[in-house]
């Protein structure tokens, strides 16, 4: 491909960066919002989402001027496609961080009351998720990546461990309801970011190894 | 642009539209699975997934084609990236589908139970919402499209009423615990699938008007 393609896509990417650190923070504000009982951690996830936002139409124009006037091909344009992808995934991402800090802001009109541990858990994998993808992705990292895919089966299984959890704390505990409740939504806005996670993931090894594995078709139109 | 790029997106096209009346099946089978308690309903749903996962494979492999062998530009490109990104919502709306169905399939294994006024309401809001987006987009019908915008409006603080009104149904039925939280998280589904119809929505905006409305940033990069 040409020199100017190869400096446009450098620039989408520097601008991709700068939008996933941002989203990455995001999502640490809105954890540590809910566990913290922090008012201030919740407004920071609010005060980047006008960034995010502003950054993910950048970048779309970006690479849609970029297919337009460099008109690349075959891998080149499998990597714009990924990017674009990607774009969108950390934007959602960044939504479900949104939607945690209003979760968190929402308890704090109340009584603290006591965070069950799996919640703790998955908050924890969570992260580690969000970093891999990242770092899969700048890094062009296959082992990284397919870590991410191992990962959300983890916690497939601590989302329904909460559930059951809290739905027992609800039985015995009216008083804990709304509570239980809000953390189950929780737990669902972790499992989205999750996913967003391994459609991360998944890009990254399709831009190493060129082969699509969503959805295990992979020999679709061959 | 050629005739041979005009022939290959009336294909693509023809592919959208077979994914998005089997993807309107799947949420019209699975908000009959809840209402009707229907156990065959919600396996359609199920049925119809891998059909939709293939399509949505194929639809991205035929237009990343068109990208690199027609190499479209400006209102054609535009077009093509638009129609990835419905490609996308159908899917995820889809999805959604199997969420409600996994729900109505849980709840089977319970007693019956009266399912609130207002998730009926939002049921039905939904399916017209999935139904205007898909017309707006197959006939480029602008008002139709902000129509569904409109409804969104609505669909959120029915989802807000559903909220406050089963957190009630728990704290005075402790019994209905359960199916409340199913109803809870049902309403999620509902919402995300409103969701994806006003991408749509835009998508169709931004294809006819060639204006991009996401986060009203209108005017970035110009």
């Amino acid at each position: 491909m040409t020199k100017q393609f190869d400096k446009e896509m450098a620039e989408v990417n520097a601008l991709l960066l700068k939008m996933a650190a941002l989203v990455e923070e995001m999502i640490e504000s809105a954890i540590n919002s809910l566990f913290e009982r922090s008012k201030d951690s919740a407004l920071e996830v609010y005060n980047k989402e006008g960034k995010v936002n502003a950054l993910q139409v950048q970048i779309d124009e970006k690479c849609i001027n970029i297919l337009a006037l460099q008109q690349p091909a075959a891998i080149d344009l499998r990597m714009i496609m990924s990017v674009m992808k990607i774009n969108s995934d950390l934007e959602r991402m960044g939504d479900q961080a949104i939607n945690i800090a209003g979760s968190s802001l929402e308890l704090l009109k109340d009584k603290p009351v006591i965070i069950i541990s799996d919640l703790k858990k998955m908050g924890i994998s969570i992260k580690l998720m969000v970093r891999q993808s990242i770092e899969s992705f700048i890094t062009s990292d296959l082992e990284k990546a397919k870590m991410v895919l191992l990962e959300e089966k983890e916690v497939d299984l601590i989302k329904g461990k909460i559930l059951q959890e809290l739905l027992k704390v609800m039985a015995d505990s009216p008083w804990l309801i709304k509570p239980s409740l809000v953390f189950i939504l929780v737990s669902r806005n972790l499992e989205r970011i999750a996913d967003h996670t391994t459609n991360i993931a998944e890009d990254v090894i399709f831009i190493v190894t060129g082969r699509d594995i969503r959805h295990h078709i992979q020999d679709i139109n061959k």
